[in-house]
């Protein structure tokens, strides 16, 4: 018979802050402690971050990362602690001189540690790498070879990371060979459209395939281009999630756990926690809780106050600075007008109307003397004189940027980037691009959904009704509308969505009903962008392939398929 | 008894031009059997190009690359060349259906593929996948298993694919164990600083474990970052170069081979072939040779007709002109002199002189006028104004791209893009950057070398002496030079070198014997730069740890190490 109470933490670490990632993890002990918790699970790679790239190979990094590690075991006994298991995720390295050439071989691994009365009481190292989408782990770790079991207050419980969940076969298997009670999965896994739901199943499955209770516990906020959104749970053999942790917030989910009749309930001492999922059934809120939280943890944990953004009246700069707003507070959001003579009137307002229900700081900078002294030099047309107005703006931007401090926001959507639509240092100016992954259909999604949630809680709705109506338009020459160099927004995103997230060829389009030519044009306008993309701004990835670290393709590449 | 003439043809793909590729090949196939070879081997993944990145996973692609190498089989045996058999790269795919899931998967292999009389007849697929450095072929490919061995003329040909080379057992160890006659390896294989001298100690380890002759075929030419180099040739068991083709341009090296006296001779029927090493002892003639082809074939490969730059009288934008003039010519090559007031009169002579000698077209933009009307809408001063400056000369270069079509090169040096001394959207804008993995201390040594050469050869020197000798200074503010904001560059490049190429850590350099404070100084620079490196155009990759694909580190990292 095992009865026991379990504390799944929650938290938001940051890549290479190894003493505060040490003290979230101290503060988290304390609480589950309070909450008369036996086990406290901590998340994948706390004590380094994640994910730490080539930190990995570094000796000294994963040195100081056992060092804290061996250290919060003894604070943790020092605090009156040391009863309390402690399972948490961190790097550890090893020096191999049994290689082939006699040099000797840092060898990472992605390791959890088990802490108890002072010392590390158990090692288990990450059997499944992924290596796939924005994964390179093949490149950081060595793969762990042994299977970890751990006894606590009578309870049987195996220890697994991540992927280790994501294959069948290896610790899951183990674990129900050597009759567990609980299978115990830390992770470090990213947000992405339509994961909650797959992540559930997949713990059920898991769960009947292990034949036990299975604990899962994961990181949340923003790392650079992902965000973690947590949805820590308990899920039985039968596939129930008998926890489950809010979404996207920091939490600690305490439940008691009866291993016998494979039950778990909510303890009321912990924080944060549900017994049900979170209200992200709607993905565009879960979409805009993503962009909220990857903006916010960039701006503060590169330690910036506040951003700068150029305010065109249209709908993306509207979301991007409805996102601003939401993540850091109006008062640290800078709006900038920048109106040229091909502005519209009904731009400018939108803009200033925007800024005003947003609480924004707002400035108007006139861009028209900077652009006639560069037409006086220069004689310039066309694609040149359009970009020129967007680059002016650019340049704008990021000065004021140094006068004071603000970091900039690039605010193209999704669509644009993959079409090239945008002007290469000069919409695409910026040290973050909160939408850089949402479509323009969603972009339209979000607005609309950012406004009821408004109208719904009595508030002022964030974003001009006109700067959802209108046409888009870049409005860079007279009268110019997307749909003059676009096909309509509605069908683009349909092929976008096939080709670049689904990964379908031309001839797949073109048997699902596509036009032939429609498609050709969309997928040579995307290849010819790549250039663009690789010198654009990191945003936060939400899709299922982000671009850059998502899908990854040569700038010179002739292949083209004809259909 | 085994006597056997083999043709090596090292010659330059396009990444995605199958079509162009296979007549590469088949061109090749041509001349080989022309100069009386019974085996003819093309290099690693001719058939794609290399590296194709993500291209690999697309089942669309892989067929085609399938398709065109049995057309090419076909089309040997319609010219009456179907007794030559014909070893080359290409990418093959299969549909595995028997997954955990039971959802078919497309499997990729790096491939060598043996054609003779009109078909297919043997497939290798490369077992060892490199997933270091640049190189991310577990994403990429599952391994092979098998080892293959074909029979040519009565010799045994044990074959292998690149980084099956410098891992020992697998081929290597099998061509041994079948007794081959010659193991013959088509590589990938790019140029980095002191590789040629590497590869010769290996093909001599690995001819010596096979104990037979091996031959040793290679790429050239330039794809994005990476330029292939070449360096073909046949080695003998007890180490000795029997025949060694020219580095860094095409060249079919044809030899005659005794399988039983394990020796080998160049046969005359060859061309741009040589019995020994080409003439790189000296390093700086393999940089300033990778540089010019990395970006000759960046500019042709992409379709540009022309290159702009700016030409401020320095020394980083004087060896980019020249090496853009050795690559395509002076009267492709656009310099603009941009000067403000803090221009000195020296530096807007030396750039007039620098196209005068180097043949190019040449124009003077007045900044000036566009910097007043910046300064009369926006009060700036210090950074600001510095980078302001940097920026109206970025749009400047980029509007007469976008009217005249040429490609903009950013003159950005290593040491630079290291430490973060460069305006991100100033003078960081460009298609590509050919010297950004060239430390300050090499653009010396390469404006030096170049310089001598033209007077070797009785030529006008290239580079005006005084921008080679005068102190470097950005020119942004009265009398700046670049040692108010950084250490000596020789202090610099050499804590650079250790951290950035070595790896090594601020405490090991500081064992060295380095400044503690300096180095941290110089860590600090350069761990917060990784922003600016991010949106960097890309550039030739020489050096054993280039930014981006070879070094991987986030952009939120709050890892210090104290010292």
């Amino acid at each position: 018979m095992a009865q026991i109470r379990i504390a799944l933490a929650q938290v938001n670490p940051t890549v290479g802050d190894i003493a505060g990632n040490s003290d979230i993890a101290f503060s988290a002990a304390q609480d589950a402690a309070a909450a008369g918790a036996q086990l406290l699970a901590l998340p994948e790679m706390l004590i380094p971050g994640y994910p730490i790239e080539d930190l990995a190979l570094r000796a000294s990094f994963s040195k100081a990362c056992m060092t804290a590690t061996e250290e919060l075991a003894e604070r943790l006994q020092d605090a009156g602690l040391g009863e309390l298991a402690v399972v948490v995720g961190t790097l550890e390295s090893s020096e191999n001189t049994n290689t082939p050439l006699g040099t000797p071989r840092n060898e990472p691994r992605n390791a959890a540690w088990v802490l108890q009365h002072g010392a590390v009481q158990a090692k288990y190292a990450k059997h499944h790498l992924p290596n796939y989408g924005v994964f390179d782990e093949y490149r950081y770790f060595i793969p762990g070879q042994e299977s970890c079991t751990i006894e606590v207050a009578g309870a049987k419980v195996a220890l697994a990371i991540c992927e280790d969940l994501w294959q069948s076969g290896g610790p899951v298997a183990e674990a129900r060979n050597s009759n567990a009670d609980l299978l115990l999965v830390i992770n470090g896994s990213p947000f992405e459209l339509a994961k909650n739901d797959e992540r559930l199943d997949l713990c059920a499955r898991r769960a009947a395939e292990a034949d036990c209770l299975l604990a899962y516990v994961n990181l949340v906020g923003g790392q650079d281009e992902l965000v973690f959104d947590g949805d820590s749970m308990v899920v039985s053999p039968a596939g129930v999630a008998l926890a489950r942790a809010e979404s996207f917030t920091p939490a600690l989910l305490v439940a008691d756990l009866d291993t016998d009749q494979n039950t778990a309930s909510v303890a009321e001492s912990g924080t944060g926690s549900a017994t049900t999922a979170p209200d992200l059934a709607h993905p565009t809120a879960a979409i805009y809780q993503a962009l909220t939280i990857g903006l916010r943890d960039y701006v503060t944990k590169n330690g910036f106050q506040s951003v700068v953004l150029g305010l065109s009246g249209g709908i993306d700069s509207a979301l991007v600075a409805a996102i601003a707003r939401d993540a850091i507070g109006g008062e640290n959001v800078l709006g900038i007008s920048m109106p040229s003579k091909y502005s519209s009137r009904h731009s400018r307002e939108d803009a200033q109307d925007l800024a005003a229900r947003l609480g924004l700081a707002f400035r108007t900078v006139a861009i028209e003397p900077m652009l006639t002294a560069f037409h006086e030099v220069m004689d310039l047309s066309g694609l040149a004189e359009e970009n020129l107005q967007a680059r002016v703006r650019g340049v704008t931007l990021m000065a004021l940027s140094n006068a004071e401090g603000h970091l900039v926001l690039a605010t193209g959507n999704n669509t644009e980037i993959a079409v090239g639509y945008s002007t290469i240092y000069g919409d695409a100016v910026g040290g973050f691009a909160p939408i850089k992954d949402v479509s323009k259909t969603q972009v339209w999604a979000l607005a609309r959904w950012r406004n009821a949630q408004a109208a719904a809680n009595g508030e002022v709705e964030p974003i001009p009704d006109s700067s959802i109506t209108k046409p888009p338009s870049a409005e860079l020459r007279p009268g110019q509308v997307d749909t003059d160099s676009l096909p309509e927004y509605d069908l683009l995103d349909r092929v976008l969505d096939a080709y670049v997230a689904q990964d379908q060829d031309a001839d797949a389009l073109v048997a699902q009903g596509f036009d032939a030519k429609l498609v050709q044009r969309i997928i040579a306008m995307t290849d010819r962008a790549e250039y663009k993309r690789r010198q654009y701004p990191p945003g936060t990835k939400i899709s299922l392939k982000a671009f850059g670290r998502d899908r990854r393709l040569p700038i010179t590449n002739q292949w083209r398929l004809d259909v």
